[in-house]
């Protein structure tokens, strides 16, 4: 049973028609980017990537307190802006200032040149998280895996890099430069950079008792593209699967979480200004929760975030259920990748920031959740409400 | 026979008594923070680390236009700057530019606090190759081994970050941010920023004929670090190589090595403009004439790079001799890291360019070669001289 809209449907059609087939480029048939990550070598994280390891923040490793997630300063005296998605910094103008990010990935999709787009959208999302939605620069960073074949780093790895740099044009922005080596494992990121007014930084501390949160993606992308893969493969892990989800479930899935993962959250950013938004971040390998916990800790108010709505991709509720919420989704906890930007403003003005996301990029996003008192921790509500999201 | 003065000598002696020893912080005796770059998964590449490939410009990777070396835009109508060590965009008020360079490396010493330290000093030279002294942000880049124990990384890999940020300190610069994964190989490196009067930015374009060119530092960097890898490890190769080397020889030349890629670029860079510097770039991963062969590639004018001096730490010569030129540094391809500024600046200036390197920083500079009439290549003079370095 489908439940897309019709231009949604014919986009999903086009998508699988266009799909990244190896042998269509002179590979093997059995290529798969995603076996550039050596998940064997992942002892005790059995068929999970390497960053299902930062389930939460609690777990990450001790000495790296510079992280995807919060940032911190080794200088704070000239830093606006510990536990940020981008570092802060004050230009000597004294009316400027630059604001960057950095991030990497190991593919989590087999299709090379959509890997490079989320790649890119991840990076540019840290930037937007600030309300920043102009980028003036990026670099990227690659890892060619040493055991790619010749034709497969230049068809796959190629397209990956071009799918990052067409990804920057669609965000207005370029890449200018970056640095590309052989490694283990294939990686693809790069940095983003801005230089803005820095009274037009949203700096994530102001939110307000009473703001409502909105979520401007759908979770479950790490469920979307894990069922395709057990699809794809057909063993064991599929027949479980296929109790709780159609084929054309798992397609449509994975469809909606491409689409997500591809999908900027420039216009998220641009809205947040108008709309009077105190604070955001956005949602990435931390979960929700986590990113939620993140952007708690740092409020100048004594308010704590509570979350009453998971809008979960469409069939993504049944698989977590069927693995016994392994990925934690179903807790508020699942690993996104590219998610969207968690955003507290006032309650008056969530709807029709809601309803602008609808206008210009044709997707749902959702009031999740609310700022209430408390001692600046995020927490689900107790009767969470999943929602189904496409 | 030491050819050290004495205060070098008295650096090299508490180098060497404060040298990082595993079992001093809790770490088994062999543990090596090179092994955890697996040299063995390296077919065809024995012994070599991954860098190693990347012998000069023609065997880089096809799909890899954007590296370490030349930069190439994916949007050359915004860009000032393909083919910069730094990527170079004129901001919206037309006075300022940012220039921006990414690099990241994989281990090639043991000492971790130290290795720290020169991944930052090669991600900074990119920018001082620019003439640009002043960096005002640095993010940082980290692949934590999935190897390493706990301690492994609260220890080691704590100190290599602890190097890093040390290293943008001593460059009056800081790290405000990054991106720490797990990853198979260990690595770090980093993104470096600054905002500029773009008039100050001193492109590598504009060489003159009669030009002299400067280098700031020796070569040889890689052969004294393997030389006293093997040299510690004491099997078959140090056999071989104790005939031409002593093991006092070997200690004072990887602690020139170290000494030299720690010490930062900017004293060059500082210097750039007072001395009216025309192009330059700086020696890593492609060799000296890999390098000078992309500053030659990217001149205005006609004209080409002749090489005619080779400053090599002392002994590094014959090491190289022994193992036949393996490395290519007696044909000026030897692989750096964070090496020196190749400078192209008038000839009645480049005396006094060394002497202020000299009396500013306390280590020579070398008049190596000069600008000539040409076809926009570098190469070396038939009777080229190698002078011994420290």
């Amino acid at each position: 049973m489908t439940t897309m809209d019709g231009p949604q449907r014919s986009r999903k059609e086009s998508f699988f028609k266009n799909f990244f087939r190896p042998s269509d480029h002179g590979l093997a048939d059995n290529f798969r980017l995603t076996s550039f990550v050596l998940l064997n070598l992942l002892e005790g994280f059995d068929d999970v990537h390497p960053r299902q390891q930062y389930t939460d923040n609690e777990s990450q490793p001790t000495t790296s307190g510079i992280n995807d997630g919060p940032v911190v300063s080794s200088c704070a005296q000239t830093t606006v802006g510990i536990g940020l998605d981008s570092a802060v910094i004050e230009l000597k103008d004294k009316i400027h200032s630059l604001v960057q990010t950095t991030d990497f990935l190991y593919p989590l999709i087999d299709d090379p040149y959509i890997m490079g787009k989320v790649a890119c959208a991840n990076v540019l999302s840290d930037l937007y998280a600030m309300g920043v939605p102009d980028c003036d620069n990026m670099l990227m960073l690659a890892g060619i895996p040493m055991k790619m074949t010749d034709t497969e780093r230049d068809v796959a790895f190629a397209q990956m890099m071009k799918g990052f740099s067409d990804e920057a044009v669609a965000g207005n922005t370029y890449v200018t430069g970056g640095d590309t080596k052989y490694s283990e494992w294939c990686m693809i990121g790069g940095t983003a950079t801005a230089i803005v007014k820095t009274e037009s930084v949203i700096l994530p501390y102001g939110a307000q008792l009473g703001d409502s949160l909105v979520l401007t993606k759908p979770l479950g992308t790490q469920n979307a593209t894990f069922a395709y893969q057990w699809y794809q493969e057909g063993g064991e892990k599929w027949d479980k699967l296929s109790g709780v989800i159609s084929e054309d479930e798992v397609q449509e899935g994975y469809f909606t979480a491409v689409e997500s993962m591809i999908r900027l959250n420039k216009t998220g950013a641009s809205l947040m200004a108008k709309h009077r938004a105190h604070a955001a971040t956005d949602i990435t390998g931390f979960g929700l929760l986590g990113h939620a916990n993140n952007l708690a800790r740092h409020q100048t108010d004594p308010v704590s975030l509570v979350i009453r709505k998971l809008p979960i991709i469409n069939g993504m509720a049944a698989v977590e259920r069927s693995i016994g919420d392994r990925f934690g989704l179903l807790s508020g906890k699942g690993i996104e990748t590219s998610g969207g930007l968690l955003i507290s403003l006032p309650q008056e003005e969530a709807p029709m920031f809601c309803r602008s996301i609808k206008d210009i990029d044709g997707f749902d996003a959702w009031i999740v959740g609310e700022v209430i008192e408390g001692d600046r921790t995020a927490f689900l509500d107790k009767n969470v409400e999943l929602v189904e999201a496409r």
